[in-house]
Formats: C-alpha cells, sequence, structure tokens
C-alpha cells in the first residue's frame, strides 16, 4: 500500500442526518450520507480533495454539463464485517476504469491519490452509514462532470469531481424479466459505449420505458449492425449459460468492462466451471432456449451484483428459464458476497481494507 | 399568430452587465444576457414560466444530470434588421425538435406555448443585446435537464427547461480544414444521433482534438459500420458540390436534422441548382477531389451559418478544394441571410417577428 502524505481536509457536519433513515427500507442510491468529497479542476490541474457537508452545488446555466453531457461516473460498494471492519472490493480498477472514462470523454485524468485516498478518507468518516441488512450496502458514486462555461461544443475548461455516499437495498427487486432489443441501440462501434459516461444511460431511458410497459424490467442491448449478437444490460453484463457452458461476450468499444464481470469469469474458472469468452448470438441463445439446453442467464454488476434472469422477449415470443438447483447464479454470487463481506478468504487479493 | 394569454413574470436585474461588453470583439456563446428563462417541471407537469436576472443554478450532488446524461437543448439566433426589428428563424421547428430530442432522452414534452411565448418575452426584453456588427448575432440557447434526484439510471422525475441568451461572434474564424473520420463513431443506429442530446456533443470531443492536434478544425463523422459515408460535422450538415450537383445526406436516425440544413435545400431548388439528397460515399468525393469534380464543401448549422470548407483529409492524405468565384456557399449563404437579417423578401415564410 502506498504511503501518502496527503492529508484530506474535513469539514463536519453540524448536525448528523442519520437518525432520519429507515435502514431496514432502504430504496437504492436515493438517501446520502453527512459527507462529500469535492475536487475541482481549475486552471490546468486538479486541485487538491477536501470533505465537506453534503450539499448542493451551485453552476452557471452555460456550464458545460448542462448542454455538451461531458461527465463520467463510477459505481462501488463498502461492506461491513461482523466485526465491523469496513471493506471496498477492487477500488484500483474503479478508479482505472474512471481514467479510460475521463480520456475517452476529453476530461483530465484524475491522479490516483486524490481518488483513493479521498475515497477512504470519505468512506471511513461515514462508516456508520453502511447498513448491516443482508442485501443493503453502501453505494459509492465518484463523478466527474464538466463545470467550465460556455456554449461553444468543445471541451470544458474546468470541472468538478466528488463522491457521494448512498445506504442502499438492493437494486432490482425480484427475478428480472429482460427483452432482446431488436430496434434501438446503446452503443456505436468507434464510439462511447465502453465509456461509463452519462449518455450512454439517458440513451437507454426511452426503450427501456418501452420494455417496461410490455413488462419486462429490463433491455438486453444487442449490436448496432444487425441486432444480431447480445452484449450487456443497462447496468450488468450478461452471462448465459447453455449446458454447463458459461458464456459471455467479450469487451469491446462498445461493452462496459465490467469488474463484476471479469471477477465472475475468475471464480468461474477457479470452480472448475467450463467458460467461453465469445460472441453469442441472438440465435443461438433463441435455439437453446427451445430445446431445453438454456440453463440460465444473468446479469453481473456492482449495483445488482448477480440478478437471475427468469425469461426474456424476443420478436413477441417470451422465453421462459427454467428453476434451477444449486445454479451457477447462485453460487457464484456467494462466492463473490462472501469476498466482499469478509467472510472467506480473498485468494484472488481483491479486498480492500479501508 | 396565435392568440396567448399567457403572461410571463418578470423579475428584472437590478443593473444590466452591457456597458461590461465589447461588441467588437465577441467570442461565440461566452458572455450572457441579464436575464434568462426558467421553467420547472415537478408533479408531472411543467410549471409556468418566468424570467428572471441571469444566475447560477443550485443542484443537488445527486440530481441526474450529472450522473446519466439526462439533457437536450436547441441552438437558435435572434437577428436585429436596420430598422432595429427583432427577427426569430424558423422557431417553431426548433421547438418541435426539441420536444423529438425529449421523447428521445426520456424527457417531458414542452407545451408550445412555453416555448414560444417564453422566447419571445425574453428575447424582446434583452433585444438591446442583439448585436449588430455583420457576422455577431445573439445566440439563444433553450436546454433541458434532469434536476430530480437519485442514483438509478432511470428517468428523472425533476426537471428544468432555461433560455439563456448570448451576444456572440461567428462559430469559426476563417475556412475550415475537415478530417473524415475512419475509426471513431459518432451515433449508432437504432441510437440517438438525430436528438440535440447532451452527450452525443461529450462524445465528438476526444475524436475532435485528435484531429485538431493533426491541423484540422473538424471531423466529419462516418457510419459507424464501415466509415464509407459522409454523415454530417460536430454542429453542422455537410453538403458536397460534385460538378453543379449539390448533395447532401438523407437524415437518419444518426443524423440530426438541421434547419439550416433543409433550408438550404430549398434555397437550391429555387435557385435552379440541381439538389440531391442521397448517400455519399467517402470513396465518391475522394475520386471527385482527384479528378477535379468536386468544386465545393461547406458545412450548413445556426452557429457556423455556412462555413466553406478550404480542404479535408483522409487516410492520412490531404485534398484542398479550389477557390470558386461565385460559390453556391456563398450564393446560399447570401440568401439565408438576407432572409434572416429582413433584407430581402421571405417568400418561404420563415421570418417570424419578435
Ligand atoms: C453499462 C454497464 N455495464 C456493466 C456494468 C457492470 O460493471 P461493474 O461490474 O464494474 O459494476 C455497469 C455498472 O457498473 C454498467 O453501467
Ligand atoms: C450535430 C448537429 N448537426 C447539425 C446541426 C445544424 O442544425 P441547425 O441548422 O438546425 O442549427 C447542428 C446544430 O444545431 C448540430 O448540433
Amino acid at each position: 500500500m502506498a504511503i501518502t502524505t496527503l492529508n484530506i481536509p474535513i469539514e463536519r457536519a453540524e448536525v448528523s442526518k442519520i437518525e432520519q433513515v429507515d435502514f431496514d427500507n432502504l430504496s437504492f442510491g436515493s438517501v446520502f450520507t453527512d459527507h462529500m468529497l469535492v475536487c475541482d479542476y481549475k486552471d490546468g490541474q486538479w486541485e487538491p480533495p477536501k470533505i465537506i457537508p453534503y450539499q448542493a452545488i451551485s453552476l452557471e446555466p452555460s456550464a458545460k454539463i448542462f448542454h455538451y453531457g461531458q461527465s463520467i461516473f463510477e459505481g462501488m460498494k463498502a461492506y461491513k464485517d461482523s466485526e465491523g471492519q469496513v471493506w471496498l472490493f477492487r477500488p484500483l480498477d474503479n478508479f482505472k476504469r474512471l481514467n479510460i472514462s475521463a480520456n475517452r470523454m476529453a476530461i483530465p485524468e484524475l491522479p490516483e491519490e486524490y481518488f483513493m485516498e479521498g475515497l477512504k478518507t470519505l468512506v471511513k468518516l461515514d462508516a456508520q452509514w453502511i447498513p448491516q441488512k443482508e442485501g443493503s450496502s453502501l453505494y459509492v458514486r465518484p463523478f466527474v462532470f464538466a463545470s467550465g462555461k460556455g456554449f461553444h461544443a468543445s471541451p470544458a475548461d474546468e470541472y468538478k469531481f466528488l463522491i457521494c455516499l448512498a445506504p442502499s437495498g438492493s437494486y432490482f427487486s425480484g427475478k428480472v424479466k429482460v427483452l432482446i432489443e431488436e430496434k434501438y441501440s446503446r452503443a456505436a462501434n468507434g464510439g462511447v459505449g465502453y465509456a461509463k459516461a452519462g449518455g450512454n444511460y439517458a440513451g437507454q431511458f426511452y426503450p427501456t420505458q418501452l420494455a417496461i410497459r410490455k413488462g419486462y424490467n429490463q433491455v438486453i442491448w444487442t449490436d448496432d449492425h444487425a441486432h444480431e449478437f447480445i452484449e450487456e444490460a443497462g447496468a450488468m453484463n450478461i452471462f448465459v449459460r447453455i449446458g454447463d457452458t458459461l458464456i459471455t461476450a467479450p469487451t469491446s468499444d462498445r461493452i462496459l468492462d465490467g469488474i463484476t464481470r471479469k471477477s465472475v469469469l475468475d471464480i468461474a474458472r477457479d470452480e472448475g466451471i467450463p467458460v467461453e469468452v465469445r460472441k453469442i448470438s441472438v440465435s443461438e441463445v433463441v435455439e437453446a432456449a427451445k430445446n431445453g439446453s438454456l440453463k440460465e442467464m444473468f446479469g453481473a454488476g456492482t449495483a445488482a451484483v448477480i440478478s437471475p434472469i427468469a425469461g426474456f422477449g424476443f420478436k413477441e415470443v417470451d422465453y421462459e428459464l427454467p428453476e434451477i438447483e444449486d445454479s451457477y447464479a447462485s453460487r457464484l454470487k456467494k462466492r463473490i458476497t462472501d469476498i466482499q463481506f469478509n467472510r472467506s478468504e480473498d485468494k484472488f487479493g481483491w479486498r480492500y481494507k479501508v
């Protein structure tokens, strides 16, 4: 672990809001802790971060975030073990991905120390906000947006980096029904799909609303050329089990390189599960559903953890997935959450003590 | 003109900033007038707009604009004629396009009256800010963004619609050199390219920076499948003149349906110029450049008006365009600006008196 000389100044909230929170009935990402980290980019550099009470931000109407969508974010969770120790899961990977997103969106890269030390200091400060109910966690949201001014479609000269914390319940309630998309698309070849950029999400809302109206929870995105191959879901990478083989699409410039996805791949291999990382055609999945070899589908992501998919729709036909004893989804979910909550050995070195 | 009962309340700025502005040296979109229009969407409906002094906006860090890129905008100009009368150009088309963008980005549609009456009232109020120097104008920026809260990738429940005004000089200084893109893309089939959505612009910044470093001003986007066909530029539709024929790409779900583009098409037809709206392959343009039949290329958009292109790069080769007497670009620019500034007859009915 790096020795740091960074001392992040903390301005404490005068009164804590924690007593107002019903920790037994948390929804996802709608309650926020007492503090937040802020860090400004000005005059060509990131200024040192500071921690202040959670509060509103004041911006000029001409700030570029309002006009040109220059924004990126990350999503992580902080976990508390039975002894009250606090853990993060592979946070350096989130940091690296934030800077990959930053590059693609012409946002200046963040220094590692500002991110990592800021994260640790903030999570430590608000550690009493980490829910301990099974299925709940403290969702950690680092984000960067263009605060620089001007109605000119060009990168801003000022940015803000913040980290906010939200004690959260589970992302989906119950099993998920998905629609395999055949008209709309999430990402272009050579586009920004691999970046965790704001605009990638807004673009999904309308097609997802259409799917929700038809009775689905989520859209599974396919390539924009012929809607032939399965890519990913709104905020999850997608795994398919055909026979005993676990398959997921390779990452590309259209797909987010999910940290849960790559952890699942490592754990599955470790479990001796046959794994394939290759293109998955929709027709292969439909065929497998018809002949009974499609045993499971699930989504994998920080927010949703591992979310079993109960069925999917494609071209106006619904396909149900069987209920499976000892499913890959539940085995893999147990392995990954046991590591996250410090209930098991951490053979991959993913746990990060706060 | 519709009879309206809408009476937009105006809170006037106590002191005007107009004396501080150097109207002879305006850049584009970096000085703002004394007032702005604001309108809030809450509890399932748009509240009536009001006009207030230009001022900062306060937002929660969890406002969805910062995370999920749910934002759309329009770009228009207000013109003052030699008698001091104020004009807009086809503003109803901007209103309609704003709602097309709103639908795609899952933003609630705006009522026509709020947009049109708000626009007129604001432009009238700040009419003394309209520059009268040739090439300058008052840039009008209506925009809508998600102010509703939550770290959940779903449409917000609250929005803000604003109109701000910026007295502006020309968008480009001098002739434009463009790079025909062969790696990055602006839009996906089935994506949001036809919407004036924030994220479409941020995604262009990085490839545009690369092009600028190579000595170009702008990228010309091509299809994301094979980079075979010319689509549009950052904030302009593209026209190509081969021999005496003026050609532009058809609109699609990847291309913004530009108001300048369709006006140019109408004027060109009216001028007796042979016009084709069809796919333009890059190889056709390169071939025409080589054999001398490529006479002109220009961009068309509200901000840039009509911007002649001096040359283009493709696959590491630069192609220069000839200097043309009586170019289509200059003829069409004169026709359109004469209509906009009330210097000529308005046979198409495009001018709109404020
Ligand atoms: C588009 C998209 N795909 C996949 C994921 C899963 O990535 P991770 O496992 O790193 O959370 C996310 C969420 O973070 C996402 O937004
Ligand atoms: C991507 C894009 N294409 C084209 C245009 C030109 O459209 P209009 O002529 O309506 O301004 C614009 C600018 O408004 C634009 O942003």
